[in-house]
């Protein structure tokens, strides 16, 4: 459960898919958490009752503390963060790595992702349709593309603590860490799935999961 | 390699990351294979060149025979094989299943997928980014919509052969088996990346990885 | 009226106008039917409301009964059908065809259409802007595409059964079947807009509409 | 013959299928006429080459003559007149009516289109994929809207000439006036499409279709 | 005050920000603008209370008064003056021109404009990000383009009135004139912000601000 | 011509004019700066010999030294520098304000832009098209989103050094600077459009062209 936990503290706040974002039909429309209606993105607050505060988010500051078994940690600044980015097609999140530390291969359902290096140097790698890897070292101030719904992965191979700021176009970009994904869902994917999937066993798919598992905490 | 081989057959045509693609600009734009410029899609052929075979094509006809380890094969009639369909943002593909057979678990990244079961009963999964399995048994006739992005899978529990028709809304969806793209990829996803992920040692890393393993023919 | 109950028959369910849909913005936006909100599409169903079947229809199984004078028959599966469509811009048709039968010219506003045979022969066509007929003669397990917007239609020349499963690229491609449109709208299209438009005399205009008027049933 | 002239001067230059087209990527793409490469849309022409009569255009200014069966003549200016709306997304034309002047119904494949009256007094109807007329009688200096892809025509009424100035959300909206499209296409529309479809005899189809032959000019 | 009496009856009405709007999933959306819920764009009203009278609108008809400072007035019918324009993409305005009148530099942060000359000769200009100036004399019945987003103004050189129809492929295409957003905002913008962007005084700021002030009028 | 230097070296690299990007058809495709066609966005190069570096780019790593008269200058990584960012809708600037620097009023044509403090306290403001400014002072750490297309600027009003980090969601954003557009273009704006859009003498407005002159270098 801790590799859950880390994971989930890495990447619980990009929930959703997304995309290239429809665009906006007025200058803004801050999203009305309390509104009772859903629609594709979110209902507006009237525009009465919106601020500077709704366009701004102050946790992205603070380095994360990397203390778990992954290594990295993650904060998210989308629109469940920043109201006033409903309909404008962007989200931002840092990434803390301790040395060795990894954010695991996962994907973003339909945002291009874009990552600035804040410190340290780090491994980042994403892999195409055609199962190519392609993969550079980055160092600060390097700048680095994960092309649209590829799945990638950062690796800090230092013994330096690192950071990154990424950047993704769309408003709730989505995230879907692939061992959790198939190793956490609920209800859980089924043994046979996952032994035909990967070719391993029954045994290994449990001890997999058992690492995953919430009672594992 | 024979389980690569079978994920290959499955989907070696679905290349490609595609989305809700751009509007077309213009009746038809049939892609000109032969043109020595690459734009997003593809170049159009001279009007004057194209004919009704262009929008045609007669390769999902055949139920395909699913002889691997995984039990199911796939074609496919995108962009690729239909030229016409360029900037028309849609694709087919046809899935054949012996009992019991997988297609594994799989994203396309910027599609959504709807499929339809010409024969049998298949188990449909999806995976949300909350990590919530969504699955259905459905059967000859029946359809399902696995949304954009988003990890899904189709199983053949019972004893007897059964078929898909899938849909996509873009002209080249995009496919990466999960297993493939990460424990098959050229170069190789480094085994410490892979060891983290999935909390696994580096022997069960390796045996994965020589599972799909060209050599392993 | 019989033949406007075929054309009704075989169109009913895909009202609304179409065409690249906006892309989504969150996993899923399952269609909330029973909500007093009416946007753009649908709004949203409570997620905690959301299952399986919300993606799933069985509606196009049994293949229809052509027994009209058009000897066509239609059922649709849109976002009118399966709820958890909304903001994923898909929808699957399909239309079974006596030995004669026909799905008359008729137009989507915004959707590329692509059929896939499921049984017989047809011919396929479409008519583009500069007024070319592109015609082509499928046959079962073949795959045809009627480009967005341009009038089309199918005929079963043989004297067997036929039918196709037909997809678009929006969750409500929208049908305007073009002699019915004309001479069976409410209120009526004048007659001096008809007589001037096909060169025909409104005694003939008239005719025509008492083959699609209701009270001809 | 003189009809389907009357036909080609009205809508010869809106050929082409289009919709809510792709956004621009840079200030300007003037369309390359000249170069050797199609794509969806047109290749731009060299920066260095642009002027400002590439975004200019006096072919709306004189009124047409309407001296055609129809009673109608159109003018246009789409990307195929203004190379500078290529990716920009607009077209304007312009329509003058004889008193009883049609332009008879048809369809734009994809755009939205917009009308202000010039001149006169029209009655102006589109139809509406349930099969409802929505009709109006516009007078001078009035806009009205027909909505995207849905069939619509408009009708001089009065004993006095009459225009519009018509703008279209695309740059190159495509059309399909309807009995062209079926009764002129080359090859032409079976005849036993188009009696089941109408409900009329073959000779009834051939009697509409010699009206629109070439030879009868 | 007058000068911004005069901004504001040629812009009021241009309010909110837009671009190539998401495309429409119905025929039609009629903008609700009694509904308590806003949206991107707006609620649809329910089909049953829709009219023609919701597709157009005779705001445009008659010549404005351009009797202010800058000798040019404009009215417009876009979403909010045609409620049936929502979800269509489309929008139009006038502008009427004194002798010597002027639409002064402005922007619509994300429409492309086009103009068809009603009436007189103006000179039409707009900027690159090149900072280039495309510059051009038209007269009557010409058309001219200024491409999404780029800063653009009209001028009256001639000693008799002008007008214009301008379209916007947008619903709402939002205006900022560039004096009036910079010296009349509300708040302010600081005095130390103007005088290091033009490079003039504080008491030149102040001058300008001035002649923009509601207390001047 | 010290100002317009100080200004084209903030903003040279943002030339274009972008929203939100159309989506890309293939996993990537990089632009290929060496080909002879140029079309919306840019051609692909060869899959073959594309590489990691494609994706990646250090001209942001160091901090700019803003020695200029506005105390404040810029890099940018948009496709122009990162190939492999081409159909991908992203691009980072990264701004350096000395004490008292400023990045004037501007606007981008299509994008919106969203900022995180990388270092120092600024002032950051959009005015939206009803002329109301928003405004905020933001610390290291914090981000701020100023939406599609509206005015905007940033102000270092402490001691100390500042710096950004900004991300737009298009390739290639575009920029207008207000104050460099209007008394800077080539050919320049007519002196009598500037004296009547901001009420100033013919002498003021050629006071502040000179300071933007090249020859005043």
């Amino acid at each position: 459960m801790e590799l859950l936990f880390a994971y989930l503290i890495i990447f619980a706040a990009i929930s959703g898919a997304l995309a290239s974002d429809p665009d906006p039909l007025q200058d803004v429309c801050v999203a009305d958490f309390a509104s009772g209606v859903t629609v594709n993105g979110f209902a507006c607050k009237d525009v009465a009752n919106i601020s500077a505060a709704d366009f701004s988010f102050d946790g992205l500051a603070k380095a994360g503390v990397p203390n778990n078994s992954l290594g990295a940690v993650a904060a998210v600044a989308s629109v469940n963060e920043i109201p006033g980015l409903n309909t404008l097609g962007l989200t931002m999140t840092r990434a803390d790595f301790a040395p060795g530390g990894l954010v695991p291969p996962h994907t973003h359902p339909r945002a291009t992702e874009m990552v600035f290096v804040l410190d340290g140097v780090l491994v980042v790698s994403f892999i195409t349709t055609s199962n190519v890897l392609v993969s550079k070292t980055v160092k600060k101030g390097e700048v680095f593309v994960f092309p649209r719904g590829l799945t990638h992965f950062l690796k800090n191979n230092s013994d330096k603590p690192a950071a990154v700021l990424a950047t993704f176009n769309s408003q709730l970009p989505g995230t879907q860490i692939i061992a959790q994904t198939l190793f956490a869902a609920t209800p859980a994917v089924p043994d046979n799935v996952l032994t035909k999937a990967f070719q391993i066993s029954t045994e290994e798919v449990d001890k997999i999961k058992s690492k995953f598992a919430p009672n594992k905490k």
